[in-house]
């Protein structure tokens, strides 16, 4: 059984995944690149291999037809929008993936995101850094409407730090209706529809997937209706936000500020790096140290359940085969 | 009665001090320098007034001195530092403060710079605007040893929002006792020495008066007890951490991070500002909207009320008279 390790660093804090495959003789090779891989450098890469330990590149159809080995895709993290799970399926290759392990760390860089755009931290800082003194005003949590978009295992948590702050108005969208009353039993939230959240919040952080009903869900239009001095968060995925149009509302003076984690080509070298007010840093929600070996160890545990014919624990539902079949 | 507003910005985000002042007949003035000013600046424009509404620019005796109708000086915030409380007092000038209503708004702007530190935000930010793209490991607030010296009210707004993120293991130090058993009721929090706070936390942040025993409190001797990968935060006063010995120490390879907002001379144009993972911002840690509008309004209506005779609500309490008296 060989194994190709894509999502670069693995191994690199805590040795443990590599332990273990080498313990359970597991032949493995990590990403030569030492970067993202292309969808066509990955399948020059793939030929050979049993399983791929992924990271977020793209596993695409082509991908997959060429490596005619491949049995099981184990993916370090929580999207799928990377993975064509039809075309995988077709070929009966296992996917497995890490849904519970990043969501503190995610949640937790929100939180400082929110803190950082409310009181102009990163503006300052580098103000600062190049000798100029300006005293920003800014806002306290507990000032401000908050709307989350997606109330999953991420926006639950993001729910749980602002406890902390005292008692905003908090909105809440979610397309999947039955975690509902459990949210409203343990938060004071308001459930509205995506717009008015839009409309009325001051800070609006995205938690969603990426699928094709939340490719480009925040265009011109929907930028614009937000508030003039609002704030917008995305540490979910790139795309769900159109770039371009996310430069062009900010750069005619429209929103008080952005955090941007995600984009949709990574690295990221694009033209939000020249508004200043705009926060940005290079994917690194799931970047704790705790959550960050506890995905890389699941992911690998899973590869050798697999190599050892035990039953799978962290298997893709479903619903995220649906979510693909049906378009969502 | 001629009021001296020596403070900038004042009644800019909301105008209602001003109108209090004009409702009232009082006559005042802005400082028409628009910055800090220096003592000098300051005894030259005093001459005449009877009330300064204070910012943290050094009231010295000789300022006092020049001030001859001097009667009252009303602080716009909580460090009484700045003011010569014994050549006020034998000059019978009264001082009022505004201590409650800065500190929501520094407790937020802390754990702001906590979660940058400990993530790298402000690290990331700087380099993707520079095109560079390096995916930073950082850990979070529920995995590391928070250490607070001081535990006064900005001490204790930190523990409230700190309980939002789980139960990290929290070591205070506080020279007065009396608040030590509501603190241990509300809060599970282990009361050290200082020394053995600045050994074993991942995260020293200071919440303290500036005073004769706090000036200089963290030089190298101090800093390099400090872990080699801790993180350091100070949004009190400047000159509690000697900044030549903090850039030092940094420039060494010591510590993972610093997060300066306090200066001990503001603007701060000086070398921390080398030092990429040093977080530098610029005296804001009242500057939310809420608490700045608050502290304004509070030390007019103690101007109004002692123009109009009325018994003062903020002054001054004996005991930091006696700090300056005992030199502590």
């Amino acid at each position: 059984m060989k194994v190709l390790i894509t999502t670069v660093p693995f191994g690199l804090i805590d040795r443990t995944p590599l332990n273990l495959l080498e313990k359970n003789k597991i032949e493995y090779l990590i990403n030569p690149l030492n970067k993202r891989l292309t969808s066509n450098e990955l399948a020059e890469i793939v030929t050979d291999f049993d399983v791929i330990i992924a990271g977020t590149e793209q596993i695409t159809k082509e991908v997959i037809n060429k490596a005619t080995n491949l049995k099981m895709i184990s993916r370090v993290g929580i999207g799928l929008d990377s993975v064509d799970l039809l075309a995988a399926d077709k070929k009966n290759i296992s996917v497995s993936y890490t849904p519970d392990a990043p969501a503190p760390a995610v949640a937790e860089l929100t939180i400082g995101m929110m803190l950082s755009l409310l009181r102009s931290i990163h503006v300052s800082n580098s103000q600062m850094h190049s000798g100029e003194w300006y005293r920003f005003f800014g806002k306290r949590l507990s000032e401000v409407t908050i709307g989350l978009i997606g109330a999953g295992r991420i926006g639950i948590g993001v729910l749980r730090h602002l406890k902390g702050f005292g008692s905003p108005r908090i909105l809440v969208n979610d397309i999947y209706t039955n975690q509902k009353k459990n949210i409203s039993q343990e938060f004071d939230v308001e459930w509205l529809e995506k717009e008015e959240i839009y409309q009325e919040a001051d800070i609006v952080s995205l938690h969603l997937p990426l699928t094709s009903l939340t490719k480009n869900l925040l265009q011109k239009q929907q930028l614009l209706l937000m508030k003039k001095d609002a704030l917008l968060i995305n540490t979910s995925r790139g795309g769900i936000i159109n770039e371009e149009d996310l430069y062009s509302v900010m750069k005619s003076g429209h929103l008080n500020g952005a955090a941007i984690d995600v984009f949709e080509n990574e690295p990221y070298n694009g033209p939000l790096k020249k508004i200043e007010r705009c926060l940005l840093t290079s994917h690194m929600g799931s970047m704790s140290v705790d959550c960050r070996v506890k995905m890389e160890i699941e992911a690998t545990e899973e590869v050798i359940r697999f190599a050892s014919g035990k039953n799978l624990e962290g298997c893709v539902p479903m619903e995220e085969y649906e979510v693909q079949r049906l378009g969502l």
